[in-house]
């Protein structure tokens, strides 16, 4: 390569092919091909179902060290994977998550991969896409407006307005609506009480759409939401004042998978996009196992580091899905490994095989965390061009010593070309027959122990500490009959502890429980050991003062 | 016909065509038609600007007496006739608004014209259609964001958090949106402020992307919206807080007209829903034109009944746009004749020649008001079942003293062939060259003659009362220099007066302005006349609880 281009020009520059073709590769006729423009298109629910009985490719897990201002490109390594599963002969599908659209007018939007290896059209997937986002706002908004009109005329299942427990969404970044008072003005507006706002990738729709089966399942959960509480406590469900169904109406179309395509034009699958703190931050399950069906090998992704995003796909996704995974992939760098190790980020461009090596150290738990729930284990280093070959071969070496194997990967730079030899890995250990996946824990171990399990198990704790208050709403959900749900933790990224700033592979650390939430139309209960935002703001200098259409009709600023 | 069925039995056995098909019909080639599922497209921007310099077809209008209870079918009767007029070998297009989702969950969704005459696919142009009106609520909450955001920061416009004047917007029936106080919570969260939700529709953005000729057009009209006053009372523009461009990609696809089809597959264009209130009620210019430049015939609506619809076609649409209607349709039916007679509901079902005769008083006002304009008028009577030949003939003659024809027609009950009469009529007068469209009022008469013009021309009032507040603000903006703007009035659409209650052809009323807003960025001054609702509620069981997906995988409870 001469010049570096940027990942907007490659993704310009890209030779699309018209979606149809992309769905002729995974022989999926015209007609259940449902087009958005020429380059987006979703799967039919017909053809979906058609699909039950045959036999399931192998799932392939990418996932990452805790992340680091350095920049791992998880993404991008699950679609140069992808990429690279397809030249070498095999039938690849990639499954990401959507993007949100408010973030992108704050800082910049994110790609879906970057360099040589992304996903496209990256402009119509960092705003409107097929209107999904959209969807879950209006119907999660729908259930609010029936709430609060249920109150209105007469609030006839006695909800205690105090206790509300649905908020609004809307995908903006907006600061202003994260608490306000809502129903002023009067009698004819209702009841003025305290409410808010929410993002709407941390709206519980967007991981009930992640976690349904199909359309009767959805409506299911819907229908199990808690939007409040009665003054005895008892909850009050969303089937209660029969909001379930026109929700599942207005969800119908989104919650069919989104078909778009590589720029090698291998097909990529783009549904859904859960938060991965207070919800379990993977695509949908419609997506993934849609995906196993058409394809030998599906590449799919979990959000940040794999002690928050791997322990979800497994103990929340796979465990509920019944989805087993057949490997994972670990993406690091040698520029993260150095930061783990104590380096700044101004000196990542210094050769320093000492702070790698030390750094190694949060690759290590993680290789033996993924481990733990019986599936095999390669790491992917995702290559930069300031890395030395002295500094890779300590991280090949440190992964050796695990009785794992690391491999060089140039996918940024090279596309497909630059992965072949993860990618032969990849296949090696699939076909393999070694994976024995389990989740971490039973659904029928008490809920305070399976948060100790992931604590101890995961996180290498000391100790999980919670008010009385706490456990004891634990011990009320278990009475409810909401024992056997699994753990959804909601802890920083950036370490393996709850302080942010504890990089490497801290042990014996104390995991403080601030909060826990029950998400009974999910199906998982809420951990929330830090300050969670479910409603990020804008900068001083928002990036939305930048993006404008050029001469050419083309989208300026947003990347 | 042996049985009578439903608008939506009718609309699900429509044997649909390929959306490609029906733009080919309109020398669309495929590459400019951006398809949303196989039976709606987009029209793409390129492909618009491309016809230019293309002659221009006639332009009918359908308006109608002021509405009842007893329905008058205004859209019904619009798709009928661009089906009949396909149907007597003249390229026709029908040009109608787009639907508003937040309302079919409060009561009936609305179809897009009913029995033989609808435009489908029925069910998503009532839900999500291509996601315009989403895109409309987003950037308007952009700009709703960037406002409080500018505040939070620093506030370096000086903008007084009383004033400002921008609101956020839902696409959903929301009372308890109406009036909030936002930014709660502390100094992490801003200056808390009144503030509230408007639904979509009603949004100036949606005003705007109606009026606007091209992206340009748009985001120099965006950037003229105004979000708020400083202390001084100067107003702060969109453009100040550099909002504009990034509310124009938001817009982007949303620009670009839907393309769908009637049930006889005849081309629709469905394109923008403003407000006919607050708003001009009209769908969007690029849609008419475009159709115009792609049809012998474009026929397409206005909201409410001619006082109000066809005046601000006329005076906002079409001296904006420089459109010329070549004729205007005004529909009437036997029914509401009666209860302009004073016939109660209930009662409608009797032969009442004498009430038809007297409710005609209201019909014949709307065919002199719109000969005022310069356009030929033919009066469409749309047939209904219980209609007598006595009460039709009283109709025909009373229209033939005004000078003008009134045509029975019966498109509901029987397609395009019921309605061949009236198409032939509406060619011969559009093709007779009779037109000498001009608006009412010059663009240099003051903002208050504007204003009484409209009330003594059309509304036939003896006077327009208004507080001397009132008369300072609209010369306040005559100094500033929006002198020019055309009137947008918001008043009941039920009578000629500010009393719903008053019927038939009142005189010599008084119409009383309650307040006047500036839309700078869509170009006119709304004049505020009686209780105006931005934010609908949902009453006491609303539709949604109706609303479920069958067995089928169909909607049901929508309709």
């Amino acid at each position: 390569m001469t010049e570096v281009k940027s990942d907007i020009e490659i993704a310009r520059a890209a030779k699309k092919k018209p979606i149809l073709e992309i769905g002729a590769k995974l022989d999926i006729p015209p007609e259940h091909l449902l087009p958005y423009g020429h380059d987006k298109a979703k799967i039919s629910a017909a053809f979906i179902a058609q699909q039950r009985e045959k036999k399931d490719g192998k799932l392939i897990l990418v996932t990452a060290i805790n992340p680091t201002p350095a920049g791992e490109g998880k993404t991008t390594t699950t679609v140069g994977l992808g990429d690279g599963l397809n030249r070498i002969g095999k039938k690849a599908i990639v499954c990401i998550r959507e993007a949100s659209l408010g973030p992108c007018f704050g800082v910049k939007g994110g790609a879906a991969g970057g360099g040589y290896a992304q996903v496209v059209p990256m402009e119509d997937m960092n705003l409107h896409f097929t209107g999904d986002f959209h969807a879950i706002t209006s119907a999660h908004n729908l259930l609010a407006a029936l709430i609060d009109n249920h109150i209105y005329w007469g609030n006839e299942q006695n909800i205690d307005t105090r206790r509300v427990a649905w908020r609004r969404v809307m995908d903006m970044n907006d600061r202003a609506l994260r608490e306000i008072v809502c129903s002023l003005g009067g009698v004819a507006n209702g009841y003025p009480r305290e409410a808010g706002f929410d993002i709407t990738v941390a709206s519980e729709v967007m991981a009930i759409l992640c976690l349904a089966n199909d359309l009767r399942d959805l409506e299911k959960r819907l229908g199990n939401i808690i939007i409040g509480y009665r003054r005895d406590k008892t909850p009050v469900f969303a089937r209660d004042i029969k909001a379930d169904g026109a929700m599942t109406v207005l969800l119908k179309d989104a919650m069919q998978p989104n078909l778009v395509q590589t720029l090698e034009n291998n097909p990529a699958f783009v549904h859904g996009g859960p938060f991965a703190n207070i919800a379990h931050g993977c695509n949908s399950v419609v997506a993934t196992k849609t995906a196993l069906k058409l394809a030998d090998y599906v590449v799919t992704e979990a959000g940040f580091g794999a002690d928050l995003g791997a322990e979800k796909f497994f103990d929340i996704k796979c465990r509920k899905a019944g989805l087993k995974p057949d490997a994972a992939v670990i993406v690091a760098t040698a520029r993260a490994m150095k930061m783990n190790g104590g380096v700044k980020k101004e000196d990542l461009g210094r050769e320093d095989v000492e702070a790698v090596h030390k750094g190694c150290a949060n690759l290590g738990r993680h290789v033996q965390n993924v481990k733990k729930f019986g599936v095999p284990v390669v790491v992917a280093i995702n290559h930069f061009v300031t890395d030395t070959d002295r500094e890779i071969r300590a991280i090949k070496e440190y992964v050796a010593t695990l009785g794992a194997e690391a491999v060089l990967c140039k996918h940024w730079a090279q596309g497909s070309a630059g992965i072949e030899e993860l990618s032969r890995k990849v296949v090696e250990l699939a076909e393999s027959g070694h994976s024995q996946f389990a989740p971490l824990y039973p659904d029928d171990m008490s809920l305070f122990h399976k948060i100790e399990t992931i604590a101890k198990d995961i996180y290498h704790a000391g100790e999980v500490i919670a008010d009385k208050s706490v456990r004891d709403q634990l011990h009320a959900w278990e009475a409810q009959g909401y024992g056997h749900l699994p753990i959804c933790m909601a802890k920083t990224q950036y370490s393996f502890s709850t302080d942010p700033n504890l990089r490497g592979a801290p042990e014996g650390h104390t995991v403080p429980i601030r909060e826990v939430r029950l998400s009974a139309g999910a199906g998982f209960i809420v951990v929330i050991t830090g300050e969670i935002m479910t409603m990020p703001g804008l900068p001083k200098v928002p990036s939305s003062e930048k993006i404008f259409l050029n001469e050419m009709g083309q989208i300026e600023g947003l990347f």
